[in-house]
Protein backbone atom coordinates (compact mmCIF):
# COMPACT_ATOMS: atom_id res chain seq x y z
CA UNK A 1 0.00 0.00 0.00
CA UNK A 2 1.22 3.25 -0.46
CA UNK A 3 0.63 4.14 2.96
CA UNK A 4 3.77 1.90 3.90
CA UNK A 5 5.97 3.87 2.03
CA UNK A 6 5.96 6.80 3.81
CA UNK A 7 8.24 7.50 6.73
CA UNK A 8 7.53 10.93 8.75
CA UNK A 9 10.14 12.15 10.40
CA UNK A 10 10.02 13.81 13.82
CA UNK A 11 11.84 14.00 17.06
CA UNK A 12 13.21 10.75 17.35
CA UNK A 13 16.55 9.50 17.22
CA UNK A 14 17.79 9.26 13.91
CA UNK A 15 18.34 5.39 13.47
CA UNK A 16 14.99 5.09 14.62
CA UNK A 17 13.52 6.75 11.31
CA UNK A 18 16.58 5.00 8.99
CA UNK A 19 15.27 1.11 10.22
CA UNK A 20 11.93 2.44 9.43
CA UNK A 21 13.39 3.32 5.88
CA UNK A 22 15.72 -0.12 5.67
CA UNK A 23 12.31 -1.96 6.42
CA UNK A 24 10.10 -1.06 3.85
CA UNK A 25 12.79 -1.34 1.30
CA UNK A 26 13.63 -5.10 2.62
CA UNK A 27 9.87 -5.55 1.84
CA UNK A 28 10.19 -5.13 -1.27
CA UNK A 29 9.33 -1.28 -1.48
CA UNK A 30 10.77 0.34 -4.62
CA UNK A 31 10.39 3.56 -3.37
CA UNK A 32 10.15 5.55 -0.04
CA UNK A 33 9.45 8.89 0.58
CA UNK A 34 11.12 10.56 3.76
CA UNK A 35 8.76 13.38 4.75
CA UNK A 36 9.02 15.90 7.53
CA UNK A 37 8.47 19.64 8.74
CA UNK A 38 9.83 22.51 10.74
CA UNK A 39 13.13 21.68 12.25
CA UNK A 40 12.67 18.03 11.80
CA UNK A 41 13.44 18.78 8.31
CA UNK A 42 17.26 18.89 8.91
CA UNK A 43 16.88 15.34 10.40
CA UNK A 44 15.18 14.09 7.37
CA UNK A 45 17.97 14.51 5.53
CA UNK A 46 20.35 12.92 7.85
CA UNK A 47 17.46 9.72 7.79
CA UNK A 48 18.05 9.96 3.76
CA UNK A 49 22.06 10.17 4.05
CA UNK A 50 22.39 7.63 6.63
CA UNK A 51 20.21 5.03 4.83
CA UNK A 52 21.83 5.47 1.35
CA UNK A 53 25.37 5.39 2.34
CA UNK A 54 25.50 2.93 5.63
CA UNK A 55 22.44 0.24 4.61
CA UNK A 56 21.20 1.04 0.87
CA UNK A 57 23.99 1.27 -1.56
CA UNK A 58 21.86 0.46 -4.66
CA UNK A 59 19.55 3.28 -3.42
CA UNK A 60 19.67 6.48 -4.52
CA UNK A 61 17.57 10.39 -4.36
CA UNK A 62 15.33 10.58 -6.66
CA UNK A 63 13.64 13.84 -5.82
CA UNK A 64 12.97 16.02 -3.30
CA UNK A 65 10.54 19.05 -3.00
CA UNK A 66 10.16 21.54 -0.52
CA UNK A 67 6.95 23.78 0.34
CA UNK A 68 5.03 25.56 2.57
CA UNK A 69 2.16 24.31 4.72
CA UNK A 70 0.05 26.50 7.20
CA UNK A 71 -0.86 24.88 10.46
CA UNK A 72 -3.56 25.75 12.75
CA UNK A 73 -1.86 26.69 16.39
CA UNK A 74 -3.37 28.13 19.26
CA UNK A 75 -2.34 31.38 18.36
CA UNK A 76 -3.48 31.07 14.64
CA UNK A 77 -2.72 29.79 11.49
CA UNK A 78 0.90 29.50 11.30
CA UNK A 79 3.50 28.43 8.09
CA UNK A 80 5.41 26.17 8.34
CA UNK A 81 8.58 24.46 6.22
CA UNK A 82 8.04 21.13 4.92
CA UNK A 83 10.39 18.57 2.48
CA UNK A 84 9.72 15.40 1.16
CA UNK A 85 12.57 13.02 0.05
CA UNK A 86 11.96 10.13 -2.56
CA UNK A 87 14.91 7.38 -2.19
CA UNK A 88 14.38 4.42 -4.93
CA UNK A 89 16.28 2.14 -6.08
CA UNK B 1 31.07 36.27 -9.51
CA UNK B 2 30.38 32.94 -8.60
CA UNK B 3 31.18 33.24 -5.10
CA UNK B 4 28.32 36.42 -4.95
CA UNK B 5 25.60 33.74 -5.74
CA UNK B 6 26.28 31.53 -3.29
CA UNK B 7 24.06 32.27 0.47
CA UNK B 8 25.71 30.02 3.08
CA UNK B 9 23.00 29.86 5.94
CA UNK B 10 24.17 29.57 9.95
CA UNK B 11 22.25 30.40 12.87
CA UNK B 12 21.15 33.91 12.78
CA UNK B 13 17.55 34.63 11.59
CA UNK B 14 16.14 33.60 8.45
CA UNK B 15 15.38 36.71 7.31
CA UNK B 16 18.82 37.72 7.59
CA UNK B 17 19.45 35.19 4.59
CA UNK B 18 16.31 36.25 2.82
CA UNK B 19 17.56 39.78 2.44
CA UNK B 20 20.89 38.25 0.64
CA UNK B 21 19.06 35.86 -1.48
CA UNK B 22 16.65 38.87 -2.86
CA UNK B 23 19.81 41.41 -3.32
CA UNK B 24 21.28 38.75 -5.15
CA UNK B 25 18.75 38.57 -7.93
CA UNK B 26 17.81 42.08 -7.63
CA UNK B 27 21.87 42.71 -8.48
CA UNK B 28 21.44 40.92 -11.64
CA UNK B 29 21.97 36.61 -10.84
CA UNK B 30 20.11 34.89 -12.67
CA UNK B 31 20.37 31.90 -9.98
CA UNK B 32 21.85 32.31 -6.16
CA UNK B 33 22.24 28.64 -4.49
CA UNK B 34 21.27 28.85 -0.72
CA UNK B 35 24.17 26.04 1.00
CA UNK B 36 23.64 24.69 4.62
CA UNK B 37 24.78 22.08 7.24
CA UNK B 38 23.59 20.22 10.41
CA UNK B 39 20.58 21.49 12.25
CA UNK B 40 20.98 24.97 9.78
CA UNK B 41 19.67 22.86 7.13
CA UNK B 42 15.57 23.70 7.89
CA UNK B 43 16.28 27.33 7.74
CA UNK B 44 17.78 26.78 4.66
CA UNK B 45 14.57 25.49 2.99
CA UNK B 46 12.66 28.21 5.64
CA UNK B 47 14.85 31.23 3.38
CA UNK B 48 13.97 29.06 0.29
CA UNK B 49 10.34 28.93 0.76
CA UNK B 50 10.35 32.48 2.32
CA UNK B 51 12.45 34.30 -0.97
CA UNK B 52 10.39 32.68 -3.29
CA UNK B 53 6.20 33.24 -1.79
CA UNK B 54 7.16 36.46 -0.34
CA UNK B 55 9.58 38.66 -2.68
CA UNK B 56 10.62 36.66 -5.73
CA UNK B 57 7.23 34.89 -7.06
CA UNK B 58 9.43 34.77 -10.36
CA UNK B 59 12.00 32.82 -9.47
CA UNK B 60 11.68 28.85 -8.63
CA UNK B 61 13.46 26.04 -6.86
CA UNK B 62 15.77 24.49 -9.87
CA UNK B 63 17.23 21.54 -7.76
CA UNK B 64 18.10 20.51 -4.60
CA UNK B 65 20.99 18.47 -3.93
CA UNK B 66 21.71 16.62 -0.40
CA UNK B 67 24.91 15.11 0.53
CA UNK B 68 27.27 14.10 3.44
CA UNK B 69 30.32 15.74 4.61
CA UNK B 70 33.24 15.12 6.77
CA UNK B 71 34.20 17.61 9.64
CA UNK B 72 37.50 17.13 11.34
CA UNK B 73 36.97 18.28 15.22
CA UNK B 74 38.64 18.23 18.30
CA UNK B 75 36.79 14.59 18.70
CA UNK B 76 37.86 13.26 15.54
CA UNK B 77 36.31 13.37 12.00
CA UNK B 78 32.63 13.54 12.05
CA UNK B 79 29.85 13.22 9.36
CA UNK B 80 27.33 16.24 9.05
CA UNK B 81 24.56 16.40 6.41
CA UNK B 82 24.36 19.01 3.98
CA UNK B 83 21.94 20.84 1.73
CA UNK B 84 21.69 22.91 -1.69
CA UNK B 85 18.69 24.29 -2.88
CA UNK B 86 19.04 26.54 -6.49
CA UNK B 87 16.41 29.37 -7.08
CA UNK B 88 16.51 30.52 -10.32
CA UNK B 89 14.58 32.22 -12.63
Amino acid sequence: MAEDEVVFVGNKPVMNYVLAVVTQFNSGAKDVRIMARGRAISRAVDVAEVSRSRFLPDVRVMGIYISTETLDTDRGATNVSAIEITLGK
